[in-house]
């Protein structure tokens, strides 16, 4: 399986590597095991910002998970160098701006859980927590951050 | 120490092994590593919906929390096989479903932390955060994930 | 770089290693990484409690995140024993106590992570997630949780 080439099937065209809006890095290597940051969703390279179950619908949410999937996809391409020596996407995290009574969280976050899973295949599938936060950052929409091992 | 004695102490007997609600799955492993997925809380199968605070007290959230923990077991159970394979629970996230005013998270993860510590000994002593997500997956009151190195 | 001049030159003295409030502990490890629970926002020793956005501004989050940071270090120190064992700091993840219209988690965060760089230089550039909680326990301000790999 060559991430690069479902890129390419799904026309994905990787942007530039996120860049940290504070004092702090995209990723982190420990031995195997890479901390890739929070991203937030955006749009436009502007954070997309609105609540879940406000101005944002589920079908909505899922498109910003999936473009956050993107970045982060992008993130580890560009600390890796390359996206091959992702083994196995470990973990998850997905925070979702949600009005109080938002209860799809799990939903949205399927945005970008298949698309891990399409780029990766079976590497791609991973432990997950999916929750609301009562915000996010610069107000986006959806915040996701992962931990993968490396080759 | 045995963690099914302790578990046939407490007359708990672990139900299937958790299943995901969507596209991930409910454990991973990296070397000595498992990152279990968020758990939520359930009553009777049914997502065990309601709010601390509100339709919860922090007694109900513990009970709650417990019953997290059953689960969390039960797919530990599940992955690794034998839970005497689990060396150290290292680290908890603990959810809490919370009313703008319920300041007790704390107080509902002990639900969990208590019966992981009396299930696996000193084992069971972990690393935590607590906090109130504003939302939670199918409104379940508590989502709680786990980290643990096993053998 | 030695994290305790940096410390001294910034008149900072470590409180004691913090202690849990409830049932878990404040640091595991497993090989190389070391788990660090998420320590609350403190003011003389008691828990300072208040929402950004609310009763606190973006500065007084600043602050409160430093002086997480401080216990975090404080908690690292007495479970290192010697400070000079971190060798990065790998993930950080800071909750805010959010009003629901506050948007600068990350600038509330930066209070936290300057420290971090300031104490560890190049071993305190860290991996992120910076979010919005609908409550935190005790009601404090920030919750901060760390990961670190230590020699």
């Amino acid at each position: 399986m060559n991430p690069y080439e479902e890129l390419e099937r799904l026309r994905i065209v990787l942007p530039p590597a996120g860049t940290p809006v504070a004092a702090f890095v995209m990723a982190t290597q420990s031995g195997n095991l890479v901390f890739v940051s929070g991203h937030i969703a955006r749009k436009d390279g502007k954070p997309l910002a609105g609540q879940l179950g406000r101005e944002f619908s589920t079908e909505d949410g899922q498109a910003a998970a999936r473009s956050v999937a993107i970045d982060l996809i992008a993130t580890l391409h560009g600390f890796l160098g390359d996206l091959k020596r992702v083994k196995r996407v470990l973990k998850v995290m997905c925070l979702v701006n949600s009005a109080p009574t938002f209860t799809e969280q799990h939903l949205v976050a399927n945005g970008c859980s298949e698309l891990l899973l399409t780029v990766f295949g079976e590497r791609g599938r991973h432990a997950r927590s999916a929750f609301g936060a009562s915000q996010i950052p610069l107000g986006a929409c959806v915040e996701i951050e992962l931990v993968a091992e490396v080759a």
